[in-house]
């Protein structure tokens, strides 16, 4: 019989018991439970609902069922007891007699369960908080190691400009600081106890919400108690704060697997953290890596589930919201096992360093900065400048040559030609004209002074402007991958994370 | 010792095991796993790969295997086996030695694992078919017996025009025929047999793909094996097609729990099919539609959580492609479950059909009735009928009485007085004009002949326009509301679902 | 000739050109763009790229083409610019000659288009907080009118507990309290400023962006530059919160279609809110209601289409994230359109209040203020006054009248046999078996003296223990629906819009 | 004034005049709505509503007004006019007086509009079909010239077995195949037609809507009303097939993407298909190739937003209905430009055959062969033989070299060892040590006959194992990579495609 069941004069359907109990996933929420339920009685007492004995009993036969669940041992997760406040309530008035009866004055389920689950997901909150956290430190370690590791930056996955591996890495951990904090948001957002609430209206018990409210760890009592039963802003807050993370996973995932492949080579897994076939003898296989970038699908999904079943619910408590739980519980799991697994398996990533460099001499990584010598330099407006490197990028192409290796003898003379032709693309802007009317022979300096351009022009200086290190090393402006700097963020966030 | 880890040097990690293994959701598959294997096999046998024997040992081990597991007895469902695939090829090689090692020739996981979960879609499809069915035939047994029970028929839930309950019985019905038939498409589309094309390119054996293909259900063969093993349409579909089931299921859920309502009261769920409250003890709670209602959220999630994941997969297989599963088995068992307890509770449904005749008074449910009259035995345009009734309204309303109980005597001459003025509205209009010229006593009838308003217009004739049962009884179009037309409706879906 | 050319051998093909193109949408960040790009001019200068003529020249062309664009003016819309940063520079180049080929010194449109977009949010998100804060700011004026107006409170959609529709209006603000907050946490998480991040890797000039973030009044410069051009996080948190504000619009809206419906007749929205029917001259359709309903959908879709389009993507910028705008526009045009409609459409909401009151008297909402009675008056424990209530409720169903009018001296004589009765539930519970042992004659009451039960049930003090006003008067625990606590709740909330 | 206030007091609110209308978006179906019209006017003439003089005045009326629109003359596209229904209608008054009034006889605005946007999106069904039929005509000419084309095929993005590029484009054909049958099955599962439900409930009218459907070119009436009226599933069926298609194109896009990469370098997209960067100037992205991949977001978020909208309303036609379209509109253009672009840029893709023969010696991709030829001709059951490659493929890293090029008299008695103590892992089976007992000198082979090693396993065999492009003709299986099997596979599409 159902503990609610006076004013109805029919048992439940089965069909009926096994569609509407939730007790096989929200069993999850039994320390909840039974915390709540243990600072619930004491208040009561406080407030003269219950006595010392009443009170004694009750925290003693939480105690004893809390004991049997943690050994396994309990017997109350069985489909009639619908839910796990119902199977623990009715496990204490078993236990305890009368006393347990009395548990339940001042509150209804619907602030029950509303309690249990945001006592629930602030403490996987901090878990999760806990786990980005050594991600970040174990990524900023390796990062440390390969701020001078040269690897071709890319954009559009196309080679961009010369980047360090390091630097790459704390890109990564950029993301995965935003992350906590948007966890830290959700956490605050989520510090107003709903216990006390009752059904919908409050209670007429004078029952000490504020009270209550610190003892379970929150910051203060809610404002409206139909807003506390009816809403599940906690729970979306968290399952969107998951996604974000499992997209930045499955970038992060992206990137690995791609770096993985046979033409790339950048990376190798340790064997620990491979696969094989079951038919091709030589494959391994980058699993972690995939299932890390699948898995953000599910997160997305448990989002866009609960966002669905909470659309148009009228106020207050409706059933559907018990559909809550088990997308929370499913991308709680998901991102715990997501972070372990990708921290574990970076410690033992094999970095190939010497196929990352061989590769930037491939897509002209430092023409940029043979433009951006042009402007310094010799004066030209940058978008010229653009438009002369262009040139002189499909001139290497078409002797099949990168920028970074070109014979500078050979490139020299065609810069400079280019340079002066470029004239005619501002024939009518009579400053650029100006600046570059001699300019076989002379150039306006970046200092103002006229220079030959010859002397700006050089052999060596050009060699420079073209070398990759030195224009991974030249990025100094802040956030940029110049070694330097890249320590400087690594520091910064290390020293971020030390504070938390 | 994985079977694929003769080219490793390392065990892999726990963790790994533990992220990357799917046994835990796969064994669901142990079925098809089986069958697959059993023809698989006797392929192997007639193409010279497999002995008499092996083949005999084999059928005889997978048998002994399937039984085990039926009984719950099979010991391979732990983490080291990895998937139900290496789970039952290990134990048929613990149990027949050598024989069991042949088996996995000419094919991979890869095939093996879309052979399963495409027969297992199959079926699932064919099992939600009938449960639609079912649910048709419930529906359609209470329409017949409601096909003059008044009710009021809404737009943006209000009242609209005179409906019977029956009839609105079978539209949600019209939507159910859609569900099956979008089955039925999603199940020829999954006809192609993907057994035998290996790892993704096929493979060297001539493995009779056609005969196999047949022996296991399909029409025949895929057509290109890193499709076969690449694809996850037919997962998509499915969970596409439930999501339209537990779509359509929402839209009957909030009905339910609206009509529940004390304000609404068409309708009481038995006691057997429903809850009560923790707290409040009159409460009656329609916990069976709320999660109807709210599980359509978890069914778009699965659909969005596998979209998500296989966008932008290369080709061929991916260890991304593992997350398919649980999220259709979520969306089947949703589905099955919510289509047994809607048709169950529906059952034993009361219809309140007292309270829904009393407030088809409210709303002025024949207005549209007035409009049409004056239309066809007036000569109106409907526009200027539309606008004339809708001074009617106004008019009922302010007196605060519906216009299907209004006193004739007082309406009458209020609608005279607005037809006559309603000339000018269009004055402009000649022949319009010309028409309503001497309208208080003559106007062009239906049949073209000058009649006398008021013989057209008569007490009688008002009552019975605005008569709530003539009204329903009168729309006779084909997909009607009058009782003969729903009763042929309900005959039509009958008869569809005969020929199933 | 794009400005990118250089390298390119041949012209794009104008499909492309359409494909590619992002103008049609992105001119929206025209102000953001602009102000961008003076910021960077002014640093320029500052660290001598550009000559204080440049400077006065770029000035005053940026501020003639923001002139024409507000002005309707501006041509340079068009496919062939591809996007607004383009369009701009090309108008500057064409209006001052060389020196708006110095401006994109220094950055790139990778920086430029995350400055301008994350300017874009952080406004428009500051618009929304003022919206949501006028939104409340109306309906806490509404409900301090009504926090003595009786409705029936409902969890389920069935009626539960007494409640004030003031105290109804307090939920709904409490959602969009949070709303607020939300926002301005993902203002916060967005201050960091992009512009100077270049293509990926930061650049080789000193460009003081610490200083240049501040003038653009962000808090700092972002901390790495290829996961400024590579995040979108700061676009997927509006599009979250966002869909937060219209999941919790599309709750209110529900309740003001089902509040409109002729049974319930609780609201009446203004002839000037409301909309007719082409065919049914009497409808009147809460359409504004069903809008913002229904307009939930859209927002989350956005969310959806972004989260998988950011879904494994390789780090810094891809083309693929010129995706993120679209949906952004839209839920922000949504958000600001729904807010405004819904404020203005409440202030002319008529509230039924009659209608209101005369519902309370169904569903038996005071049998939990009975059951706390039987708590706390005769001390009986809450379980087993729930049950006896429980029949209560039963008796006055069977008798078709609801507790709180029932004639209190049938309903006495049937309760306190229950209350008799409800012993044999307890048989074995020696405690409680005492306090009841004498209960025909006495009673332990709430302060332990033993009373004689006729004087703590007499029919005086039952009367009022069922009355409704006075069951909403007792809710006073924090956060209950009692007029006094109400009106607290109201002043907290107003007091904390106060300082926003 | 609007068409519906007859019974209204007061003008509607400028914020709902533009929160209400949707002629914004939904003028995009006048061709449709003219259509409807001039077929419902036959009808009224045909039952005796309409005069032929008003029917001609009609017809006449609504083509000059599709000519205006065609003509972009059409001034009715304004807010007041709400919709296109009532901008065409009210047009037509207009126009020709009184006539115009009688149109609207018998329908409703319920019916109309799901006529248009049914009709439309059958009509853009069919057109998309055409785009995918195109698409795949152009994919097949590429796939024929390339069905000897060897490249890596890949798993997990690593190298499995050798494929011929053609071979891959037909997997890409066969999603695209599956995508014209859902589009033809969502066509079929659209055959009904509305026109005709009016409101909700059919009319009084005898409206022919058998003839009146085959008129507009549907199969058949719709059965009821009220689902007609009610009902989006016909949109939510595109909004999934076009999702489908999308989900195909990002992974076709991922794949040009990543084989664009300087690593890669499979293939070159022309010039005319590529874009720069502004501050790269050596840049060449596959822009259209990313936009492809990302633009899969907005399509499911257009799906995900409807489905959204769609949850839970109760039937007939709610206004939460209005959101319908502009999703389908942007999912539509979206596959149309998309299908487009990718098949124009396809046509001009540079296929890079020498880089992918190159990369085909990486990865062991003939592992796989030698297992299955240990199986077939020297009787080793696979799971052992998969277990010896393994070792071989060890061996062959040890040494970096890969088993396609590795010197076949290093390889030879290192293999001859592996099989030998491979008895070793089998002590306990003693079939399989019996085969091998002698193995060091003897075998038994597949024909059963004892046959020595040493003339099994030559050189000259042992390379034609190892050898690529015999690997990729060995695989002959039906769905196989084989140049043979794969011309079949394009012939069978051909034929296909011809028949449609």
């Amino acid at each position: 019989m159902k503990l609610w069941s006076g004013r109805f004069s029919a048992n439940t359907n089965e069909l009926l018991d096994e569609f509407n109990a939730s007790i096989e996933f929200d069993k999850n929420l039994w320390r909840e439970d039974i915390l709540g339920s243990k600072e619930h009685a004491k208040m009561l007492h406080a407030i003269g609902i219950l006595s010392k004995n009443d009170l004694d009993s009750i925290q003693k036969g939480l105690d004893s069922i809390y004991k049997e669940i943690e050994n396994g041992e309990f017997k109350g997760f069985v489909t009639q007891n619908e839910d796990i406040h119902m199977a623990i309530e009715s496990s204490l008035s078993e236990r305890i007699g009368e006393a347990g009866k009395r548990l339940h004055t001042a509150r209804s389920r619907n602030d029950q369960v509303a309690l249990d689950f945001t006592l629930y997901c602030r403490n996987q909150n901090l878990i999760l908080q806990g786990l980005l956290k050594e991600l970040m430190t174990t990524l900023l370690n390796i990062a440390e190691q390969h701020t001078a590791t040269l690897m071709p930056g890319m954009t559009h996955l196309q080679h961009a400009q010369p980047i360090s591996f390091g630097y790459h890495l704390v890109a990564w951990c950029a993301g995965f600081k935003r992350d906590i904090i948007r966890l830290q948001n959700s956490y605050d957002l989520s510090s107003e106890c709903p216990l006390g609430s009752a059904a919908l209206a409050g209670t007429p018990y004078n029952n000490e919400r504020e009270n209550l409210a610190r003892e379970l760890g929150f910051k203060c009592a809610s404002l409206n108690a139909m807003d506390s039963v009816g809403s599940r802003d906690f729970a979306l807050d968290l399952l969107y704060n998951i996604a974000m993370v499992m997209l930045h996973i499955s970038r992060v995932a992206e990137e690995l697997i791609i770096w993985s492949s046979a033409e790339f080579n950048f990376v190798t897994f340790s064997d620990t953290f491979s696969t094989g076939s079951s038919i091709m003898p030589q494959k391994k296989n980058p699993d972690v890596a995939e299932l890390l970038r699948g898995k953000s699908g599910r997160t997305f999904g448990n989002l866009m589930a609960l966002l669905t079943t909470m659309k148009a619910l009228p106020y207050a408590y409706n059933k559907d919201m018990q559909e809550d739980k088990e997308g929370v519980f499913d991308s709680i799991n998901t991102s715990f096992i997501s972070l372990k697994i990708l921290n574990a398996s970076l410690k033992e990533l094999k970095i190939n360093t010497q196929n990352m460099l061989k590769m930037c001499q491939k897509g002209h990584l430092v023409a940029t900065d043979l433009a951006d010598f042009l402007v310094t330099e010799v004066g030209i407006p940058f978008r010229v400048a653009h438009h002369i490197v262009g040139s002189c990028v499909a001139f290497a192409e078409s002797r099949g040559v990168d920028l970074s290796v070109i014979d500078i003898s050979v490139l020299l003379p065609f810069l400079r030609k280019e340079i002066v032709e470029s004239r005619a693309l501002d024939s009518k802007d009579s400053k650029f004209s100006a600046t570059l009317q001699n300019l076989d022979s002379n150039v306006v300096s970046k200092d103002s002074k006229k220079t030959n351009l010859d002397s700006i022009l050089d052999s060596k200086t050009l060699k420079k402007v073209l070398d990759l290190n030195e224009s991974m090393k030249r990025r100094t402006s802040k956030g940029g991958t110049a070694p330097k700097e890249t320590k400087q963020q690594i520091k910064t966030l290390q020293k971020w994370l030390k504070q938390l």
